[in-house]
């Protein structure tokens, strides 16, 4: 049997909560075997924006990356979050390595189409340099993943992390067992987002698509839930979704949300 | 005879020079075998601390870090400036990762003593990690130096990329033929600053001395030289100053100023 590498996304409210996220370094840094960290922006890019008064742009919810913004990502997420993160698991004797996409030729994206709507310097993933990642992990290194990929061409680009998550697990399910991980302020998925005690301890694709009818599950977790599912399909051998302060108990299945496929 | 790695500092003046920085980026990927590039802040910083109304100390000429500079310098140099550089050189075809002292444990340091003058999180640097250096150098790897150190406790600290460069140099000296440059606004050492036919095409410790009592060498020059000569006496092959917009021509010895010791 292949080796499991766990893929750990976390989300924006971790990387808010300086205290929350020593925790989840600590239990990161804890796991046995390849692993691999990515991390969302949280609220320090548009902070910063605010502070030097570059105008945020929201279209259908989501933000637009102008030429300004994309340099405060950069420096956000590239930057500041990705080498604290560094320096964090280096002090717990993790050998990380921090990288946006253009390091090591990691990640590759296109401009997202300006048609029908133009959002930017988004990035929209072509391919994962799973080689690159490959000889990383076997070498004991943990890479970092800021949400930046690049064109090959010489400009970065804003990329959702959750999107990176999946590309990158996808990537590496032929060589490993792949243990994909997307965490985020709840303790999974809630049928009642108000009452942890309403958690989906498994789902499946049909009742995921019953419980959207329902209107069960909106906003937010759709975009989550179908990079979770389409991981599943691309040969990820387990997704979990739930709290990052919790990892070890998502991984021993006592908590969090386990999607599977009826084979 | 062992390899000779291009280990190539550039400086802010380039970096504030898009169209400089280009032309230097061309070169630097046409540079044949092993090769490190590493890059200082230029101004970016500062008017990035302008704008958020972060007041910048200085003491004897050099700043002081104080936790919002350290931020500022991890999202300028570390963020955007490295990430930058990577991906222009990932457009060449290099296979460039971006780094700074706390990936891959690569560069520690200690805080520098607060007695006499406190400048804040600036780094000492105690070791460069040679043997992780040499694996990315021998898969093909170009790293791209951000000049930030850390403690190896989870605190990233401000260094000075001339003394980074001549630290990599150093470790490398063992293993490789190391060739450093150092490169800035001049064409290399002048007698008179404003003129650059007073260039000095060789200088060795005794001319060097002689120089600085008349008053010929001074101010940023004199810690640059100090850091070139180091590397000489710890090994290191060559060591040249100039342009970085001239860098073919540097290391064929058409211009430039090259450091020497009298065996």
């Amino acid at each position: 049997m292949n080796q499991t590498v766990n893929v750990v996304k976390i989300g924006g409210n971790i990387i808010n909560d300086p205290r929350a996220l020593e925790t989840v370094l600590d239990h990161f840094s804890n796991l046995d075997g390849p692993k691999i960290l990515i991390h969302g922006g949280g609220k320090l890019a548009t902070e910063l924006a605010s502070k030097l008064g570059v105008p945020q742009t929201m279209v259908q919810g989501r933000r637009v990356t102008d030429e300004e913004t994309l340099r405060i990502a950069i420096m956000v997420y590239g930057g500041w979050i990705n080498k604290s993160i560094v320096a964090g698991l280096q002090s717990r004797g993790v050998q990380a390595v921090g990288v946006s996409g253009a390091d090591l030729d990691l990640i590759r994206a296109v401009k997202r189409n300006p048609v029908p709507v133009d959002y930017g310097y988004v990035g929209d993933i072509t391919g994962v340099n799973a080689p690159a990642l490959t000889t990383l992990l076997r070498s004991g290194t943990t890479p970092v993943f800021a949400p930046l990929s690049h064109d090959g061409k010489g400009t970065l680009l804003n990329t959702n992390a959750d999107t990176i998550a999946y590309e990158v697990a996808k990537s590496l399910a032929t060589t490993f067992q792949v243990r994909l991980l997307f965490t985020f302020e709840k303790e999974g998925v809630l049928l009642d987002v108000s009452d942890d005690g309403s958690l989906v301890k498994e789902l499946n694709p049909v009742r995921y698509a019953e419980l959207r009818e329902q209107g069960k599950i909106t906003d937010g977790m759709i975009p989550k839930l179908d990079n979770a599912f389409r991981a599943i399909q691309a040969g990820v051998n387990e997704v979990i979704l739930g709290k990052a302060e919790v990892l070890p108990r998502l991984i021993e299945r006592s908590t969090g949300t386990r999607l599977y496929h009826d084979v």
